[in-house]
């Protein structure tokens, strides 16, 4: 036998070496799956070689179609790092020799080299030169996200269709609520409305809300911002979002905005200002103009969101436009005290401006959850310099294709799901932001055709996973509809017409949750011998008591009060 | 046959898909070497899809020991990318089915789907959902390293070491010039010194000087800061650094100096209040204190570089530690004009300083090079936000290997080189700072054990190779030494005991990269069928004129004006 050399991978400071705390870094291996039967980590201080060499086993973490993953949590003795990795198809200890067979071999960062774990990669070197470096552990370098994140659990409301609080407030003309949307109705929903059913929210056991766009937009999802310093007038006034976070923060309750910073709406003055004003207007430079005069058919003349001509694309270099930016981002959240942002369409802008952003409004409060909307691999936000964590697509395809559309088995589904935990550090997975739908996919109901257990199911797998869940409203008592705008029907208040069924078990799901810590900051550990085709079995395991990453062991039965198991069995037949 | 996937790999955002100018984006996949004969990219704008679908051919631009590298150059219509890989075994045309076995697959961030490459990777979708994105090209979020460092000469010189021009400022009891240096000697050289030989410098041909520390510090390599804000008196003021910058930008010569910001001398003041007042000093929060009473032995009670008692880590999460600093930082480039910053230890210091730093530094002077010393992998810092460059300590390992120490043969070297060039934007491999020896390792003549064929081959590679090359003082003129402090011998002046052949052929070197625009620009590609054991063949070429990366075809060939062909033979037999 011969390990696979060309599967091995690690790579320093990324998601295989971070700063887990102030003392420990995890270190993370993949090599081909099924290859190996031990893998150890051999550590210590460059400066002081090999006097402060240790050893130390590395934890199999998980495994997907084709890998599995390695990893070790080390606490350097002086916060210096070097590090090579000894990769073994045995499964004996390493001071004996292994089968005959058994290929032993370390790694550095020059390569493999043969040899058994009681000594060192030398590459005929006596210092450590060549192994792989963490070169000193800074907190400053390490993922920090909010702790409240992880025990949160979400609740995401599109405000023009949640609660009527103020109809004072209505537009002309609004649709009666309860009928069909389309693209351009408006119901009334507002703020208020959201207001008068905080208690509802916290009676569901809602610790945190996520709305969709607040700020003056015409139209009815607010991505087409018109003012970002003043809450649409349908929606309310400043002292209707005053209310609103101090209410929900009287009731332990979060709140999250939305900030809509790729783009801004048509309606927006500066692009006014160059609509008019063409070449001359002082705000040109404030987007990406291809040419003069401003076109809109057949294809903007002008980058957008999209090919959406009312939403131009706002140009982020440009220094005015960031200053203006994070005026309002640091805005909302010192003088309203709001918990999150939210970031729209948040991969099509640079990095240079979200590190900023990052910067000023964790400055104000570090508390504040930084989320991302990025549909596809995320890492290039999730660096610890710019998001917190970010919308979990990945979570919610492997959840459908898995349970509402049937394209996977349960071991594809734990080996996907591995996929996207191995790509963060453990503190970034454990506030990802996990949901099974959202105003811009159908609902989870309609993707369920209806079948009220897949619903069931789904819930649970959301409420038991890794991450921080989030409901969209309406969920919780049925509601159902296709893709936008369909998605984004009224709430249905009458008790009539909700299953109060599926919301009382939704209420239990975030009872089971809130009292179980190991649903909300354990690891999740497949059981690969109890999962079978239809039946998906994962452990919610909890580090040990010590500094770093506890005892390797222990964790590994996953016994006791620290562990979870889970079994979800989307079949028809019992398992045992 | 079948193509190995656990070998494949890509990841969006780092050195394998990244803005390479204001309208290109790189893309790069790596594959088991040998394992494919053709590999296409698919692209386009998820938003015009698939309308907008473009297929280009990728460029197989290296190999190493285990894998192949492709590359392919693509403008995205509205700077929105998403792409996806076919990979084939077989050579024939897409529109026409492969040999019988030539396995064909595509390639998404979802993994691997068979097909041919007429057709497209749907996964059962319409969208292009689950392809690889790179969201929206930003020139803020590009590599852009000076222009001026690929075209540089690089000499490096130890101040104290490299010539007396003004006696009045030497240390008491210098040591007679010419004698060998213990690791405390002093022997009088200073800025003056350097001035007065800039036109030695201009003759031989070197465009840009790098200077280990001049500031005030107590050592004669002055890595031990006393204060970051005064030239060492000892070699010179204000005045004399003055002199030395404007006279080497009279020459078209650029001056970079070196930063010691990891840690300070014992000497700097805010650390000798701490000694002093201990935990009551109000700089106890600029170090690393682990416990008082300051102990210097056995080992320090604060952390330090290595465990060198003299020199205290800063501790740059602080921020007024941070903004000392930073005030250092650009105050040289501000009033002093210079033209890069060498950070020493730039690998123990925080990333978050390190992106205020350029931030700080850039908005005073965008072509000031920033290069920090990392002699591992050193990708962490090269993503943009950092660091300009590295010191190539990589390069210089394959150098040795292959012509000092024999370890490696030429196809080994050529693997070596691609492994460390694959990790990085191409641009960012026009401006690593290839060295072959510096004031931390034996010279490179002692290295080749006296042997001046050696030597010159080693230089030869060193200016015909990618990167920028840097000469270490006295290393034209045939100096030797070994391991510091003998590598830092003074500076030989005396023309009769001087290499003045050697130097003749690195004058020529130098005129020959310079009257050579591919030498400084080109591409490396190495020449694998007329690469020997013994021979290492490769061609610099240079991209075409065309926007973006050129005509592949034209340069696969590298033919015309636009290519050169190196050739070294380290052997005794003369190679065709």
């Amino acid at each position: 036998m011969a390990i696979l050399r060309e599967a091995v991978h690690h790579r320093p400071e990324c998601e295989y070496a971070y700063a887990h705390d102030e003392s420990t870094v995890h270190v993370r291996l993949r090599t081909k799956r099924g290859d190996l039967r031990r893998c150890r980590i051999l550590y210590g201080d460059k400066y002081d070689w090999p006097d402060s060499a240790e050893r130390k086993r590395m934890r199999k973490v998980g495994s997907d179609e084709r890998f599995d993953y390695w990893q070790a949590a080390v606490e350097p003795p002086h916060r210096r790092l070097c590090y090579a990795f000894h990769l073994s198809e045995g499964n004996t200890d390493e001071s004996r020799s292994g089968g005959v067979d058994d290929e032993q071999l370390w790694l550095t960062e020059w390569g493999f080299e043969p040899g058994s774990a009681d000594g060192l990669p030398t590459a005929g070197k006596t210092e450590p030169r060549h192994y792989f470096e963490y070169p000193y552990l800074h907190p400053a370098d390490a993922n920090d996200p909010p702790e409240w994140v992880s025990d949160a659990v979400f609740y995401q409301i599109f405000p023009e269709r949640f609660a009527n609080g103020d109809p004072d407030r209505d537009p002309d003309d609004v649709e009666k609520w309860g009928e069909l949307p389309d693209r351009d109705s408006f119901f009334g929903g507002d703020l208020q409305g959201i207001v008068d059913n905080l208690d509802y929210l916290d009676g569901l056991g809602i610790t945190a809300l996520y709305l969709t766009p607040i700020f003056e937009a015409p139209s009815n999802h607010k991505y087409d911002t018109t003012d970002y310093m003043r809450i649409d007038p349908h929606f309310g006034d400043e002292e209707t979002l005053r209310r609103l976070v101090d209410g929900a923060h009287d009731r332990g309750m979060r709140v999250m905005l939305d900030a809509v910073f790729n783009h801004c709406g048509w309606t927006f003055e500066p692009f006014q200002d160059v609509v008019e004003n063409g070449p001359d207007s002082e705000y040109t430079d404030w987007f990406h103009v291809n040419e003069f005069p401003i076109e809109f058919e057949p294809r903007p003349s002008y980058d957008t969101f999209a090919f959406v001509p009312q939403m131009p694309k706002l140009n982020t270099e440009n220094p005015e436009v960031r200053e203006y930016l994070l005026e309002v981002a640091t805005h909302w959240v010192e003088e309203f005290g709001i918990d999150g942002w939210r970031l729209d369409v948040a991969n099509e802008v640079d990095h240079q401006f979200w590190r900023e952003l990052r910067r000023e409004v964790k400055a104000i409060d570090p508390e504040v959850y930084i989320l991302g909307e990025v549909w596809h691999d995320a890492r290039p936000w999730l660096r610890g310099d710019q998001f917190d964590a970010a919308m979990n697509y990945p979570f919610s395809e492997a959840v459908h294709a898995f349970l509402t559309e049937r394209e996977i088995d349960a071991g594809r589904f734990a080996d996907k799901a591995t996929r996207f935990l191995m790509r963060h550090p453990d503190r970034t997975n454990g506030v990802l932001f996990n949901l099974l739908g959202s105003h811009d996919t159908p609902r989870l109901r309609r993707r369920c055709d209806d079948d009220e257990r897949c619903v069931r199911l789904a819930l649970l797998l959301l409420f038991t996973f890794r991450g921080v869940p989030c409901v969209y409203y309406g969920d919780e008592v049925g509601m159902t509809g296709g893709d936008d705008p369909d998605c984004r029907r009224p709430m249905v208040w009458d008790e009539s017409e909700q299953n109060t069924a599926l919301r009382r078990f939704l209420e239990e799901l975030i009872e089971l949750r809130s009292d179980h810590r190991p649903l909300r900051r354990g690891r999740v550990r497949f059981d690969r011998d109890r999962t079978s085709r239809e039946v998906l079995v994962f452990r919610r395991i909890l580090p040990g008591d010590g500094p770093g990453d506890g005892d390797a062991d222990r964790e590994e039965n996953g016994d006791g009060e620290d562990a979870i198991t889970v079994a979800i069995n989307r079949g028809n037949e019992p398992a045992v």
